[in-house]
């Protein structure tokens, strides 16, 4: 049977699955619903089962399981590793959602519930496509492996080191990821590079107590002075990052780039106007998506010291503090920029302050390697089911798991989502276009077929 | 009799009196009290009377009343008008005094209790040195005026207007107040210079919304980065102000008075150290004495904008705020100080951002002329009872109503006071050090006889 009608056929029956997982709050934040999280993973596993796959295993870890299966069948074939997660993010404010986040519900063409796009609904397209071959073939034409976390919601704190130590059993030629989205309706996108992050906390302190500023005022350093001349050196005026050697490992933008760039079409003026901007604002010479995508960052995150209630008070603060994040690409190190970062600090220390700087976050960019056949083979089943090709894009955030996987499994990460950027994800009202939902199962299949 | 005698005689009586006045928890800032501020201003009043002053009255305001008294039957004789106020500061943190606010008691040599030194016991002084020359001479060697708030810590919204309306009820040759310290123990001085103060909010506003740092960093301006470079434009290297015209109506200081700064003989090591401070810092030029008192300041009082909780949160703030006053002295005006910074902080808005500026408290400085006979015969008065002439000093901090004193009654103002730096003024555990209550009691009769 055409796969086409196949779907068509099981299409009520697959929502009402999906209804059922989506109706479990597996809210990972919260430990309340740790029971839930774990209600999720079960639902999972039997869903795998039912679908024909098997060594289906559900791996305690600190936190929440980690949920791994798979079908390995198809000797001399490549073998594909999906990953996804099935921990939803916290539902409020509840007040703004028009139905239950955990009551499913179809309006239109969309579904909607907490975790309808991200990811339970994506993970699932995998799940029935799996089951689709296997139902009208008997076998895959790949070998399949599925490794689907309950903690990525809160930064997947156990799975780099689950990878690690099962490098071998989860060994791939290729990781699929459907957690992202098409640029628009009917425009599906790759996502070939994810910003890096890394983050830092900065202290100044001056005199060991607030003074008063009749008293004192003049005559003593302010914490405040200190940090703003401070925070005021990590930027040149063209907002370039002034910290020395910051930019050394960022790759200069390839013409075939700059020209998928270009095809995102971005209306910059629309943009500016939706967020009440004056003008956008960024290194000379990029486009916003430029800028965004493929140009790191060193961002204040916050900054605070002092009195901040109504009126004022005449205090000379004693301490002050900045919260500093950067968007890191190409190959930028995390360690190597917060060192450099924590360098310039010290080197700018304003007289009177004592500055100290706390490392956090680390996080390495992600890079897909462009010519790669397996993004051409994704990129192909795109094109088979929606008519054209993906766009290739570098998006902003961060998703440091993707990076991990690339580099523990040493192979190529193919981000194929079927979200669309407006579905809400971690605000209220999620949903999930079924659109997407019928084209990615039948784009999941064809990509298989043809790997 | 003998003064010293007299006062001797009388001290035991003198003391409780005052007990009693200090009992009474006339806490102008809480509303609770109100009842109490109220007890505690005919407490005043039947004290005055029975003093031997006349005309007391009672004035109600929209906040706490004025009390108003007189003596006028020296002829030909010169007016002293005593300023002072009965209302006190709150007592939190309330665990750490030792003995109840508002139960006055006596420890070695000091009296322990909210308004011990400031202000009641101060105002004490006159009304009983006032009483004992009545009582020995049954005539007063000048006339006598007093005006007593009880709104001073609450900045004395009432009283401004209240002179501006009895400028001639009020008409005297000096003001006299009795509301600050000796320099240490046994050195008398007389400030002759208060700085003013200005204030104001500066607000800067970017995006409509904050906004995730990976889609949208380094594509759009951040709060954070704009307020920062602008306040780090307000001081240059050596801290400073860098406004245009800011110092332009700072007269320089006097060899006299630098010679007056000297007698206060700081050291400023020892202050470094007490203050946990690597190095003081001020502008080139001055001592830590001179910079506190003589020079004017722009500080930065509150910095805040984006995220202040734990970890890190990776936004783009969409607003940031800063708080500053400033102090001034000789010739500057708050209006004219706000107004140019208010411009130079819209010459110096940074691309991308908007920035408001509110303009708040303006409290003009206060200049003494050292030249002037008042003065010299406070000295004398001083020299006479504690056997030193006081040094006169700048204080760094910001009494307006010492400004609107001289200014709307037209006459000099003489700050003569018998407190110590050390009594715990807005703290727990005030007191007023008894050697200066029985010197300040002689000081004031010497000051009466000889003006």
């Amino acid at each position: 049977m055409d796969y086409q009608v196949y779907f068509e056929n099981q299409r009520e029956q697959h929502l009402n699955e999906l209804k059922e997982w989506l109706s479990i709050p597996s809210i990972s934040a919260l430990s309340e619903h740790k029971s839930d999280v774990l209600r999720a993973a079960d639902w999972l596993a039997d869903s795998l089962a039912k679908a024909g796959l098997e060594n289906i295993t559900i791996h305690p870890t600190e936190g929440h399981p980690i949920v791994t299966a798979d079908h390995l069948h198809a000797p001399g074939k490549p073998t594909v590793l999906v990953y996804g997660h099935y921990d939803v993010q916290p539902v409020d404010p509840l007040h703004l959602w028009e139905t239950p986040p955990f009551e499913p519900t179809i309006r239109g063409d969309k579904i909607y519930a907490r975790g309808a796009t991200d990811d339970k609904g994506q993970v699932f397209l995998h799940i029935k496509a799996v089951e689709a071959i296997l139902k009208q073939e008997k076998e895959l034409p790949v070998n399949i492996k599925f490794c689907i976390e309950g903690e990525e919601e809160v930064t997947s704190p156990n799975l780099p080191s689950f990878l690690e130590q099962r490098r071998e059993e989860l060994a791939a030629d290729v990781v699929i990821i459907s957690d992202t989205s098409l640029l628009e309706k009917g425009k599906p996108a790759i996502c070939v590079g994810l910003r890096g992050l890394c983050s830092l906390d900065v202290e100044v302190t001056t005199a060991n107590t607030d003074l008063h500023s009749g008293t004192f005022g003049g005559g003593v350093p302010n914490a405040l002075h200190a940090i703003v001349t401070l925070l005021s050196t990590l930027h040149d005026d063209q907002g370039r990052v002034n910290v020395e050697g910051f930019y050394e490992d960022v790759p200069e933008l390839s013409p075939e780039m700059r020209a998928e760039f270009v095809k995102q079409s971005l209306d910059e003026n629309k943009l500016q106007q939706s967020l009440g901007l004056d003008a956008l604002y960024g290194e000379e010479g990029y486009t916003f998506v430029e800028r965004t995508g493929a140009r790191p960052t060193l961002e204040l995150n916050g900054v605070y010291g002092g009195f901040q209630g109504e009126g004022s008070k005449t205090v000379i603060p004693k301490e002050a503090h900045a919260k500093i994040t950067c968007r890191l690409v190409g190959y930028q190190k995390p360690q190597d920029i917060l060192d450099k970062i924590e360098r310039h600090i010290h080197a700018n220390v304003p007289v009177g302050a004592k500055v100290s700087v706390i490392q956090r976050e680390k996080g390495n960019p992600f890079t897909m390697d462009t010519t790669t056949p397996m993004l051409q083979k994704a990129s192909d089943a795109f094109n088979h089911v929606y008519g054209v090709r993906p766009v290739l894009t570098k998006d902003g955030g961060s998703i440091p798991i993707v990076e991990t996987f690339g580099r523990v499994l040493n192979v190529p990460v193919v981000l194929m989502g079927f979200g669309l950027p407006d579905e809400n994800l971690h605000a209220p009202n999620e949903h999930f276009n079924l659109d997407n939902f019928d084209k990615g199962l039948l784009t999941i299949v064809e990509f298989l077929k043809q790997v």
